[in-house]
């Protein structure tokens, strides 16, 4: 069933280590069926090398696995959590990526005092609090306060991320990490401060309804 | 129209993830023609993997698009502004690369302490002010700061770099995030200091001058 | 003799420079034969790329090289005095990897800050003194230090750890780097506090005894 | 002429950009043939990608150019001025590896508080003084510091090394680099200290007279 998620779901999967995002066989990508409501997820504890679309693991809303031979990833409980309050969301991935992580442990959020953080996220990226793996815990803090950021951190643990699509989950994962890194290294070099409000506006709003698409201006006046 | 440029203008866009520069869709390169004026730019929103030459825009200087089936980068007005201001360059680029906006993200211009710096730069790399993304303001504050430089930091957003090939602008961008990682982490060794006027001249006499010429001396007397 | 052994020596081996664990001919894996009780260890200063199954050394667990062209890795005895005290330990990795190094260049166990370090740790990753190489000294430390840690820090020098497969120890290695990394990183953002002790306890219990297997739950109520 | 050792010299300048201690034209490497006492260099300002053993420069220790299309490297006067004092030295490498160069900013030498440094450096990396390049400045600094050390920082500039072989001279760029980068990021973590002038010359005595040797011992008593 679901062969073609599946697939998605798998290459998904794959993208987060060719990206650097995680290690060994932590992290995990899901994708909501919009028709049946199903979730397809990552199994629990198989190495990215060795997965193939067939050891994807099927469960719906309520968490009963309906089709796979692993047990599902042990974040399962957090990816249907956010399916079942968040309409929107077709594609929810977790992981461990390291300077996300290393703000995540500090219990900080990521500051908005670049274009980068302005343009993707709309403002800083969240921080929810600690929560137990494996519980619906961690989907309160989500839902609690990731507002309309795609991504969020938990005070040590990791990071989530959330997209109407599965490269749009990807995506945020990547750009998470990379604003991370980069305001970590800032942090050597000397003081940071936030973007004003009216700029981080005006940067969101050119990326997300203008950027990548034919009615990008060229601005000249 | 323009398709050898097309062509040096997708590859060199493609340089930039193979340099470690930038992620994703962000970043560009773009180049003038010297015949007609027009500059070839990265569409807007295109992954470098999926991206080929027949993808570029061509847009004139007033920043009319006269070729192209996306829409151009949304940086063109920044490019577009120095192409009219400095007609020495040839080519433009912009990226998010780490380390060079780790210090963009700070304000500080990248202090000249290095033999590296002085013989790429002649100086500290400048820090123009912030300014909107897809206005005139990015060009003006570039050409304010700018001066002898091939690269310039702006505040809390990135990196412009500049040259006279497509080349040069891909050499001062893949050496400013170089040095600036280098003293980035400098600053956690110790105190650093900036090396003194005639040591920063001669230095950048010496790589501009005889640098990979057959005039390159040993230097033996 | 103990072919098969010693092409998983040596493949596991050839997994240290492909995690980035090692560089040149620095570090070294060692697993032990359950049925005669020889242990087979990487040469001395070989380079990776250049190693084969047959450039495996054998020894007993008193030292005696059994069987070996080259001489065995300079820290051996450390390895067999790890097996001697260890029965459950078949496999014995040493590495300098860059960020354990780094905690251990100041002495300081990892701490336990994170979800991963409890996951795989079961509390931070201890850090045992100053030891001579190529004595038993080192063997020493690692006893009095390890616990039930799969990982270990040597003050000043670099990093030890042990598993029950092969695998197991290599993963110890790739983790102990990874949390060292992260936590690295989260110095610069800001301060990091232990997790309390039943966070961790509950982490460790269900990464060790339900993640991987088809009895991991949902954690759906 | 000497086909041999500009195939040699050619693949030595190969290996530094493998490694990581070089970008673009940046960094170099000789070698002095013993029957004739030539040098061959790599030339100046040639990209790695492109070199062959064809482009290698030679020069004669007072720095006349015997042979080569390209003009030598603008730091042959700093390699030529070693061989001439330093009868031992067959191979000389100079790069601005990003670690190493970050200590050679501040002017200070690497510590020895790891066994990694005693090993293969016996005791710190010292650091020579702020000197010209192209002249013979560098060449003074680094015979007046570099004592028994295969490596040396060079102030506000970056690191030489040495060898007996091509080989030895890789290896040290990559060792410096290496406990470079891994005592900056000790420097994050905590308080770093120097080992024991003993403990330096055991390791030391250790690494060069029996590591990687048929005689070196497993230590068990």
């Amino acid at each position: 069933m679901l062969e073609a998620l599946k697939e998605e779901v798998c290459e998904g999967n794959m993208a987060l280590p060719r990206h650097g995002l995680v290690i060994w066989t932590g992290g995990n990508l899901s994708a909501r069926d919009p028709q049946t409501g199903l979730v397809v997820i990552k199994p629990s504890g198989v190495l990215y090398d060795h997965m193939t679309p067939d050891d994807m693991v099927v469960v719906d809303l309520d968490g009963k696995v309906v089709e796979g031979d692993h047990g599902p990833s042990s974040d399962t409980a957090s990816h249907l959590y956010v399916y079942r309050h968040r309409d929107d969301v077709r594609s929810v991935i977790h992981t461990h990526s390291t300077f996300a992580t290393a703000w995540a442990a500090t219990g900080q959020p990521i500051p908005c005092c670049l274009t980068a953080v302005a343009d993707e996220f709309g403002g800083p990226v969240p921080c929810g609090g600690y929560a137990n793996i494996g519980t619906e815990e961690i989907g309160e803090q989500i839902m609690a306060h990731i507002g309309d950021s795609p991504a969020i951190l938990l005070k040590q643990h990791g990071v989530f991320t959330i997209g109407a699509t599965i490269e749009k989950a990807v995506k945020a994962a990547v750009m998470v990490e990379d604003v991370a890194r980069t305001i970590t290294y800032a942090k050597i070099v000397g003081r940071i401060e936030d973007l004003p409000p009216e700029a981080i506006a005006a940067n969101h709003d050119r990326y997300m309804n203008r950027y990548g698409t034919a009615a990008a201006s060229t601005g000249v006046k």
